[in-house]
């Protein structure tokens, strides 16, 4: 593809990409096609010479999008919102052009330095620990998830509690009954052994309970065993719950033995939130946290992947990360002035992601990415409230922030039967949960173009499938 | 932004990349900015209010550009490449545009499917077992990086080998001298301990040598450790030497005890080089594998990030690597008819890489592809016949497909000093190593642009270096 070709046909595909936006609504939100149908319109070899462009723009539309579950389209209340706003789909094509690794200061010193001062940025934004700006002895750096975040911290809280007990004593590893499989998933990874993660009991609001906690934490030193490492979530999956972290921060410094448990706080969707003064509330007690992360690439409007992830004592973090070989020896790194972001991570290559987190931040400003966080909450507010007024129906926790769960007043099996009815429907999208043991319907109000009339939408076409459930 | 101001910001974008490709060459290819010179331009609070796009576009210039330094050069010839093609820029733009989650089958069918499609194209055209086809019980994925795929490999090696000796005995895992450094980091994010890591010694040519091998596992079984995990590499770092894969794989499945040991292959720069009939060789021995993993992102132009990762028994990858939480169950991941991603990586989201190797193998057809790996090979051919022919200088080893090891004869100081300035001089790239001890420049030939003008000028410019120092 020559450099005409690339203007042409870039210029193209944008246009593809603002024309499948503003259609988006006629789509359905959920894929209808079956297992294998994607595959079996694709040709079993791999070309032997080069197609036109014109060919993959056209399988595009009669392959990918049929099979295309739409995150940005409006009416997705699923999980939680992956959003791609425009601005960030910017980003992600100028890193795309500019092509260059991000794995030590030297093979791009933007790359690095962009990086490490929009984290300050967001530190200022959210209002963050002083503790967590790069001039202090922390420092953010973007991970790909919040799960690479908590393995990274993770790994790093074993390292420091193998220097204070010689290695020696098995560690534990504590998170609620309600924490992102991600932490299960790293306490697998790193090797601790599932059986070392406490899953700590919740209160009526599924926060979890700091005195389980200390129980937990005591019992185990008790059997000679060494807490290690506590994962406290701001915002569950399943219901937004915000676990009190000033009080199970202090529990672990307190109970810490030679040193404190590592601290990290895990508020992938709701850290965002923290952009408006009235929702700093989620993040009392940060200031006890050895590590913290959020996802820009959630409920701030910029591309997957982007998850914002500090630390407290970066050297903690190095020190359990970095392996340097001969060969990616250099001046800049020995020189000490500069960060080296390969240490910071599980990959050794990174791509330039701080591009499409400036992107963002300029083109919404703080003001818009606030007016957006604003109306998302209020939406999910008003949803609460008609649920509320409908005596079909019942909330199963009240809402936090911009989501809400709620049920039919019913059987598990009513409610399955509705979610299917309404996904089926393909007029919006809404996944499930278990809260209290019992099925539980969630819509998350989070994409960057919901606005009321999706919103209100959504609650006629619940209300109308209820009817035939 | 509106779709309006995305079409025009985009293709003004688009033509900025084009513009920027278009001359690179005039540009240095080592970033000469001093630490801290980025940040020092860079606002020190993020903006209130939004700015228009034109200010960003401005800021690409001034402030990012000067702080770059260009993989896409064709004069890049440092560490190994990492091409981002024309096509491959298209396939980011198309994946940010679309914005969708592949974590499950459900979450965007399109995603999971192309995925596992271009994944078996891929073993076609590299002629890889056919063990790897998703229609066996093998399969592939892709990982942002060959580090990744090396931990992915080593949890899933641990969990097998756990299985086998019901959690019993200390895990060691093997690696020759020259393996990536991600090895290392694998095993101690694993939580093995570094310590666990056998470097086993290197022949003339820096191959693991198979019978030290053995004798390594031998003492360690004796010694009642319980040897797991073996990373053989195809195409070294510092070298690009290819290790004998069928004697190292004999031995993984002879001397495994009650299971074989895991045999990991990296051949995450080397791999592409099997496109080409008369490169395989580097691929003997691979049906022993029990993974593999190469990067369409180095030598195959297809945009970081996108390593290809092949298991044997995805069963096995998938038992180590899956916690199912109930917010992530659907009906499809139930009806085990068909591939969740996400249990196949360390993280839980996941972009649509997929299109990007997809425009690749069809922009370019599997001629195109060859025909620029023949170039470059043939390119460091003729590089490492001139250095032959320079009584000044000689090859540090035989010249290995892309890749020409070389010093001047002396001392190591004046080697650094020739590369420091080579580099200085803005007009190449290189990166160095140390072989046999002894410091030694690396020449990789393998950026898309690269021609013979390019590998030219280089010699032309290092023997006037040699002059200087």
């Amino acid at each position: 593809m020559t450099s005409d070709e690339f203007r042409r046909w870039g210029k193209a595909l944008v246009d593809w990409i603002a024309d499948y936006r503003e259609g988006i609504e006629d789509r359905p939100v959920l894929s209808q096609v079956e297992p294998g149908e994607v595959r079996r319109r694709l040709p079993p070899e791999p070309p032997e010479t080069g197609e036109g462009f014109d060919a993959v723009l056209a399988d595009l539309d009669e392959i990918v999008l049929p099979g295309i579950t739409h995150w940005q389209h409006p009416s997705f209340f699923a999980y939680f919102p992956s959003n791609a706003s425009y601005p960030s789909v910017l980003g992600e094509l100028a890193s795309a052009g500019l092509g260059v690794q991000g794995m030590l200061w030297a093979t791009s010193p933007a790359a690095t330095e962009l990086e490490t001062h929009v984290m300050d940025w967001l530190v200022s934004a959210l209002d963050l620990p002083a503790g967590f700006r790069s001039g202090s002895a922390g420092g953010g750096v973007i991970q790909d998830t919040a799960s690479s975040a908590a393995l990274c911290a993770l790994v790093a809280a074993r390292e420091r509690a193998w220097e204070a007990h010689s290695k020696g004593g098995r560690l534990t590893a504590y998170a609620s009954t309600q924490a992102h499989s991600s932490i299960e998933k790293a306490v697998r990874i790193a090797g601790l052994g599932a059986d070392s993660l406490r899953l700590i009991e919740v209160d009526e609001g599924y926060r979890m309970r700091p005195r389980a906690l200390a129980a937990a934490m005591a019992a185990d030193r008790s059997a000679g065993l060494v807490p290690a490492f506590v994962c406290a979530t701001v915002g569950t999956t399943s219901s937004l719950a915000v676990d009190p972290v000033a009080g199970i921060g202090a529990l672990c410094r307190e109970q810490g033995g030679p040193s404190p448990v590592w601290l990290h706080v895990d508020a992938a969707m709701a850290g965002t939130a923290a952009l408006c003064p009235e929702h700093r509330w989620i993040h009392a007690g940060l200031e006890h946290a050895d590590s913290y992360c959020f996802n820009p690439h959630k409920w701030m409007f910029t591309a997957f992947d982007c998850d914002a992830f500090w630390v407290r004592d970066r050297a903690a973090l190095v020190r359990s990360l970095s392996v340097l070989p001969e060969y990616l020896r250099n001046e800049a790194t020995e020189s000490g002035k500069v960060i080296d972001y390969r240490d910071w991570q599980v990959p050794l290559g990174r791509r330039f992601r701080a591009l499409k987190l400036w992107f963002v931040l300029r083109a919404y400003g703080l003001e818009g990415l606030r007016l957006r966080v604003r109306r998302h909450v209020e939406l999910a507010e008003a949803f609460a409230s008609w649920v509320e007024a409908d005596e079909r129906f019942e909330l199963a926790v009240p809402r936090s922030l911009n989501l809400v769960c709620f049920r039919l007043r019913g059987s598990d099996e009513e409610n399955e039967a509705l979610l299917a009815r309404l996904n089926a429907s393909g007029a919006l999208y809404l996944t499930h949960t278990r809260l209290g043991g019992r099925y539980t319907l969630r819509l998350s109000i989070g994409q960057t173009d919901t606005e009321e009339r999706h919103v209100r939408a959504a609650w006629e076409r619940i209300r109308a499938e209820a009817e035939s459930v």
